[in-house]
C-alpha cells in the first residue's frame, strides 16, 4: 500500500499540488507546499493539545470554526512560527491572503500550516517570491513534491493512498505525512494531510478522522515530545459526485477503513523514521485490567530510553521492560507477567527464561515486537515507537544552530 | 563539603565500613559493600515507589516494619536481584544470613540492598566466599571504598559529609550514593546511605530524612527511569551520647539541616554524574500558579529529550523549552513566559529577544542554569538534571551484554 516517492501515479480528482525550494531551509530542499481543491472541500481538522500553540495553527483553528470549507491549504517547513507573538500571527495571516490572491479565491478558504525551529520569525519576503512559481507549478501529478515540501529531518517522503468502492464508483483517500522528532500521543502528534474526492458530510468526516487518528498517530511515540504545531487536516471535495457519506450510511464504515488504512500506514512510517531510527517497535500490551492501564503500560514502556536503547543495541534485556511496567502508573502483578520480544518468551510469571541467546539473534531485523502479557485482564492496546540511537542526539544537538 | 574519594579522613564514631571485589561484576571492580555499626542503629528508610520490586528492597521493608533498629547492611552492585521470582527472595535471605553469620550479630539486624542488572539469579557462590573477606576489612576508615563498592555505571565515588553541633558535642552526618542511570523523581531514586552517631528518635529521622529526601533525590532526573531497587536508608546509632533528638527539640532543625545539605550534595552529584553527561543543569521553575505546576513544568523541561540534546549541542533552542512548558499539563500563558539560560534572558512574553549568540557562548560552561518565569503566581520548584549525549546511549545499548 505504501506508495514510493515520485510515483506519479496517484490522482485525486479535483486536487492539484505542488511543492518547490522558497529558501526557508538552508539545505535548498523544498519547504513550500500547496494542497489545491477545484472547488471548496469540506474539511475536518486536529490540532495539538500543547497549550502553547504556533500562529498557523491558531488562525487554522479559528478559520474552520467558523469556515466549514476549505479549499487550499499552504504549508511551510523549516521554520514553525511559534512563539513569533504578534508579528508570528500577522505573518501567518499574510502567507494566508496572499496564496488566495495568487489563487484567485477567498482568504477565508485557505488554512495554513508550518513546522520546523520555534521562535525565529518567518522570512516572508521569501515566501512572498516564490508564491507566483509554486502556484504556477500546482499539477494533480503532483502530490509526491508535496509531501516532500512539509519534510523536516525525516528521511524519507510518507505518502499513502486507499481506494474506496462507493456503491459502483471508486473514490481515493490519499494522504501524506511529516514525523521525525517531537513524536508523542495526545492528539495529532505530527503533520498530516489527507483528500479525498468522495463526498461525506462533515460530521461524518471529523468522526472518522477523530477514530483514524486515535488508532495510529496518537499510538506513536518517538521521543514523547509534544509539539506546538500539529496538526492532522482532511479535505472532501465531493468530485465523484457520490450520494454525501454520513454517519449512518453503510458505506461510512467502509470510508473508515480506508481512512484508517491510510493514517496506520502514516504513522508506521512515521515511527520507522523516528530521528536516528534504526528500527521499528511494536509494543503489544494484553492481559490489562483496563484499557487505561494497558496503554499506560504500552507508553511506558514505549518512551522509556532504557527499552530503546537496548533494542538499538540489539540487547534482550527484558528486566528494563518490567521496570518501565512497574513504574508505569497501571496495576500489575508481577508473579503474572510474561514478556516476548519477537514472540520469544524470555520472562515467564515474572523472572526470566534465559532464552536471551535465542532472542538476541532476532534483534537483528529491522521489526521488532515485545509483547508485555500482564496476565490480570483483557484488555489489549499497541503503541508503534522506534529505537534511540546516538544519531538522535546529533541531529537534536545540533538543530537550531 | 564534598569529600574526593580516597579521603580516608571522614570517621563516624561506631560505624565501620568496607568494600571489596567479590567478582559479581566482570570488571573486577568492587562489588560487596558492608556498613556496620558497634551497636544496634535507629534506622529509617525510604524505598522506590515502582510496583515492581527487586527481592532485597521487599526484605527490608519487611524487616524494618518489624525491627527498629539494624545494625549492619550487606550491599552488592553488578545485579539487581530483581525479577528473580523465590529463588531471588531466597538469595536476599542468604546474604543477611551468611553476613549475620559473620559478624556474630543477629539476621534481624541486617539489612540488604541490591543493584545492577534485572533478572540474573545473584552469583552466590561469590557473594559467600567474598564475605568472611568483607568483613575482616571493616574500618573506619573506609567509607570510601564502601562508596566505590555500590557503583554501576556511576563514573565518580559520591560521598558527603556535615558537622552538625549538638549542645557542646560535636556529631557528623556522612552520606554515600550511587545513580547514573535509571534516575527519575519520585521517592528515592537511586541507593544512599546516610549514617550518624547523633541520637535521634526514630520518629524524628523518618520525618528528617523524608524531607531530606523530598528536598534533594526526588528532584533530579536523568532519564525519567524508575528503578525496582531504589533505596535511601538511614542508621543513627547514637554514639554522641546526646540526648536523643526528637521532633520537638531546638536541635532537630539543625539536625535537618544538615541532612539536607549531605543528600542536596549527594544529588548534585548524581545528576552531574547522569550516564554519559558533560553538563550538570538547574531547572528553576517561578511565577507558577500552583507548585504542582511549578513541578509539572520543571519536570517536564527536565525530562525533554530535545532540551536535554540542545543544552549537550550548546545551543540555546528556547523553543523546545516553551513546547515542554505547554506540554507539562500545567496551567501556563505564553503571552508572561519570560525565558532565561544562565540568566540571559531568551524570551521575553513568550517571543525571542535575539540574544541567542550571548547566550551560547555561556553554554560552554560545566553548570547550566535554565529560569522560566511563568509570570501568573508566585510558586517556585527547581530541578537539577543533565544533558542528554551520544554516550548516554552508547552505555545503555549494550549494558546487559
Amino acid at each position: 500500500m505504501k506508495e514510493v516517492s515520485g510515483n506519479p501515479e496517484i490522482i485525486i480528482p479535483g486536487f492539484k499540488f505542488a511543492g518547490i525550494p522558497a529558501g526557508i531551509k538552508r539545505s535548498g530542499e523544498r519547504d513550500l507546499a500547496l494542497i489545491f481543491s477545484e472547488s471548496p472541500a469540506v474539511t475536518a481538522a486536529l490540532f495539538t493539545t500543547n497549550k502553547i500553540k504556533a500562529a498557523p495553527v491558531k488562525l487554522s483553528i479559528e478559520r474552520l470554526a467558523t469556515h466549514k470549507k476549505c479549499q487550499s491549504i499552504i504549508i511551510n517547513s523549516g521554520n514553525a512560527n511559534a512563539c513569533t507573538g504578534s508579528p508570528g500571527l500577522k505573518n501567518a495571516r499574510e502567507m494566508i491572503i496572499k496564496t488566495a490572491e495568487e489563487l484567485g479565491i477567498a482568504p477565508e478558504l485557505v488554512c495554513v500550516s508550518s513546522t520546523g525551529k520555534i521562535g525565529t520569525p518567518l522570512p516572508m519576503g521569501k515566501i512572498k517570491k516564490a508564491l507566483p512559481v509554486l502556484v504556477k507549478k500546482l499539477s494533480p501529478l503532483s502530490l509526491n513534491h508535496a509531501a516532500s515540501a512539509i519534510l523536516t529531518t525525516d528521511t524519507v517522503t510518507k505518502l499513502s493512498s486507499k481506494k474506496v468502492k462507493i456503491g459502483r464508483k471508486t473514490g481515493i483517500i490519499a494522504g501524506i505525512a511529516k514525523g521525525s522528532g517531537m513524536i508523542r500521543p495526545g492528539m495529532a502528534t505530527m503533520l498530516s494531510f489527507i483528500v479525498t474526492d468522495i463526498s461525506i458530510n462533515r460530521t461524518a468526516l471529523y468522526s472518522a478522522l477523530r477514530e483514524a487518528v486515535n488508532r495510529s498517530f496518537n499510538r506513536i511515540t518517538v521521543d514523547n515530545e509534544m509539539s506546538t504545531n500539529d496538526t492532522v487536516m482532511m479535505m472532501a471535495n465531493g468530485n465523484l459526485k457520490n450520494i454525501p457519506v454520513t454517519m449512518s450510511a453503510a458505506v461510512y464504515n467502509k470510508f473508515k477503513g480506508a481512512l484508517n488504512d491510510v493514517t496506520y500506514d502514516l504513522a508506521g512510517m512515521i515511527a520507522e523514521d523516528g530521528e536516528g531510527a534504526t528500527k521499528l517497535i511494536e509494543i503489544i500490551v494484553r492481559g490489562a485490567k483496563t484499557e487505561s492501564d494497558a496503554g499506560k503500560v504500552a507508553s511506558s514502556v514505549a518512551n522509556s530510553m532504557l527499552v530503546k536503547t537496548a533494542i538499538y543495541g540489539q540487547d534482550p534485556n527484558w528486566g528494563r521492560i518490567m521496570a518501565a511496567a512497574g513504574y508505569s502508573g497501571a496495576a500489575v502483578d508481577e508473579r503474572k507477567i510474561d514478556i516476548y520480544i519477537n514472540k520469544i518468551k524470555l520472562a515467564s510469571k515474572g523472572t526470566g527464561t534465559s532464552k536471551e541467546s535465542v532472542a538476541r539473534k532476532t534483534l537483528a531485523n529491522k521489526k521488532i515486537l515485545i509483547t508485555i502479557d500482564l496476565g490480570i485482564g483483557k484488555k489489549t492496546t499497541g503503541v508503534l515507537t522506534c529505537d534511540l540511537t546516538e544519531e538522535y542526539i546529533k541531529i537534536n544537538a545540533h538543530y537550531g544552530t
